[in-house]
């Protein structure tokens, strides 16, 4: 299969962008794949993804960054990001006890789902180091207390930076980061939480869920930021429960939902489907 | 079709409760047509709901109530309440301005899908007074403001009495109803709020929803109580939406959310399958 | 509200296509609201819905469709449609007996929710006379049996031209329609068929749903063609029935699935979302 | 945990089955934790599962089969399963060379959130043995072509007996299985098939669905029976597709159905929710 680049933008809305865009692909000899754009009418933003194929294009890959910039990016003054389809993201999973999440990522991983390198896991506890050998994994332990989380999150990130991770996922990870790791990797952290937010924020949500009486239940995948839960939202997923379900049977049913509701947003933001902007995401699907 | 009788059982749970109900059924002749039963087994309780024919019964219909209550309600300390299939509840709605969720109960009633009467429409606005008429049916207009709320509610209620009204329905009314009015129709007063509880309770969900991001909208019926959108949930339902859809995309597609939901808690209720218990429903589907 | 153009197109595909038709509209000062396109890589076509604001567009409205032929429709082999944001297409209903799609559909006509007429409504029966006037829609009968049908359906053929028809729908019209009548609304007559094809076409699918003990029912809304219940798929839903729904149950769960399928089909219709090309359907959502 | 009896129950539907059962239960001291009952009108026949506690029961565990069947089963004719909850089904997988289902599988069995043995792995290919190591689980390989069909599903069967497996799982097993192989496991073979039944039946529905253009593609697991893909459902889910999808994507979307379809089916079979009558099936759920 060729090679396509992949363009992501976002720029303040005016006439003529599409125009410029594809008169630059189209000037150089690109073939369009696909197209996707959207104007946020209240924010006055221009988002746009577009796929080309690099067959017959001009221009040579390491110049094409450059000479978009120069061309389009700039005066336009855009915000984008170039990626080519033959990239291979390097992922990081943090984990801590629950194995559901990891071991699906893993899976996807081993039988080619997922275009991308798991070259580490890291954990607050020794559980799950049996599965990340199993799958042949690098496995790191950093137990975190009150009083050595600063120091051990430096230590992750040495690691993240050593193993050049370009996106970590939260796979059931129950510590709280701190924003020198959140601002390292922004908009690059991806978690799963197992509430439908905004309902249901922070810890033990399937019990909260269960004490207000909801008829359904969800799981949400998200940039992680700053402040807990309420980054922007990348894909979520619900699922019917009745009155006959005790919270361990939410906690069930809530797997399977967590599971594929992370794998879709993992999905989106490696085949470069994602912009985030002012909290929520354009999500070209 | 015959008759069958309905019964909606609660009490503290204990060995032999099922025997006991089925076998008052059964010596009197009766068929179990339907029966589910539910154990709380976190706080104890014993939830049923059983369906019988009364062809063949040997006890008159009027004394069923008393000759249960006597024989099986008051010794094993129930809540407990005799429906007949025969019966055809007094449904009032109360609606402001939108009349989507009016005219779909309207519809419902006119084709005959429910089996009840809907003698009256309460509202605060003369706006939907068209739609009343379009129907046949009752509608009286009670401007609602900061100085005459309490009066107003007094002869809301008074007509509720007049009309023998046995449930209340708010499609969509604006107006926080008072302690008052919400006590005197415990748990028959059905709400449809525009938002997966418990996320975006109040007014502007839609609007909450489009800032946070969020990837799902929902809609829930639930009963009134005093602590607003906070009453057992009877019934909620969740449409996907995306980054292209505005704030009154939102609202086109909730629509047809609420309308649906909405529709279904009555039914539920209607069909006596609902039984509400600590703030939460059980609901026999 | 100002008015926008929207441009539906297919044609084959080839490089520059993008470009060509968004500097036809940025060149002649139109700014555009929303771009949505696809590319079939297996048939190798190319589909397009672009709209754009007219406000300072230089091109006079009667004029952009010959101007957009002659420039880029006509060079690049296009199959193309012009809207206008400001039309109200005419649409007719026709129906036999079952009345919730139609009430449903004139009570979102009638609140305003679309931007239609709804001068006519064609039926086989008299059930459903009084339901038009309630709406205050003229409403005609034509009686088909075996010897009538090609006359019958010559009448409502010169009704429906009489009444100036854009589109025809189908809701729950008992009828199968001849080819003569199809072909004169090419992809203008949507039909809602209560299963979710290609499972159970043809009549009683709540009955072969209940027979196959199927644990989900659908909704299908396709527009017609000459061969039954096979035309292209423009919306489907789904809704989870359980062992304890007899027929009656999934009759009663579909109605609300049928309403809500054919209203998402008509909007997209009537949004000019939707393209019909080798028996699909691209929706522009 | 203590230990609880489960009996599923079919028989002629006649007055008095709730009470002779729930009699039979609690004149033995055993307390009734869930009950659900079904009565099937139209085929006039009465559905059960009760599940009670052993703790106070009087009569030994060895002993209530006997017992049950002796007082209740035989003189109502009823057809009748007792299982108990310490029990551990012995499951096998029979699987080609698709690791998706088979991985889930496992992982669920690892993560301890079945509880079952699954001390085998049946294929037809030697593909997947590295994931039958990966988890420690024993793998046999059967290649079936033409002519040796009876021959390796005689030495299947023989390996099945051998194994003493209660219950084969095709996790995407591409053979169809012999009547002889059937019989021998009469619902007690649990199929998974990438589509939403009874549309697209047969080999590459994927591709079917794609050609029909279908806007929801869904998954199927049901019991195998002699007639292919048309045994008793035992659960179904779908997930929206649209034009953008090419035939990959439906098989990418499709994964992730499967795997909780069948994980599903599996969960209800185990929890010993399921009745099989007529070619339908009662959940329990």
């Amino acid at each position: 299969m060729d090679v396509s680049a992949i363009l992501l933008i976002h720029c303040p809305d005016q006439p003529g962008l599409v125009a410029a865009i594809s008169n630059f692909i189209a000037d150089n000899g690109g073939n369009i794949l696909d197209l996707d754009q959207h104007v946020d009418d209240e924010r006055g933003v221009f988002f746009m993804r577009v796929e080309w194929d690099l067959a017959g294009f001009r221009i040579p890959l390491p110049q094409i960054a450059e000479r978009f910039g120069d061309a389009i990016g700039t005066p336009f003054h855009m915000q984008w990001q170039l990626h080519f389809s033959n990239e291979r993201p390097r992922m990081a999973i943090f984990v801590s006890r629950l194995p559901h999440c990891l071991t699906d990522l893993l899976a996807r991983w081993q039988s080619g789902e997922w275009q991308v390198e798991i070259p580490l896991i890291i954990s607050n506890h020794d559980t799950l180091r049996p599965v990340a050998e199993q799958f042949g994994i690098e496995f790191r332990v950093f137990p975190i207390d009150a009083t050595n989380k600063a120091e051990q999150e430096e230590r992750e990130l040495a690691l993240l930076h050593e193993f050049a991770i370009d996106l970590v996922v939260l796979a059931r990870y129950m510590q709280v980061l701190s924003p020198r790791l959140i601002n390292a990797f922004d908009a690059r952290i991806i978690n799963i939480h197992h509430s439908f937010l905004p309902a249901f924020p922070g810890s033990r949500p399937y019990h909260s869920a269960h004490a207000r009486g909801v008829k359904i239940i969800g799981a949400t995948s998200h940039y992680v930021t700053e402040e807990l839960d309420s980054g922007p939202i990348i894909a979520q997923d619900v699922t019917p429960i009745t009155h006959r379900d005790p919270v361990d049977a939410l906690v069930r049913k809530g797997r399977d939902l967590e599971r594929t509701v992370l794998a879709r947003a993992i999905w989106f933001h490696i085949q470069r489907k994602v912009l985030s902007y002012d909290n929520r995401t354009v999500v070209f699907d």
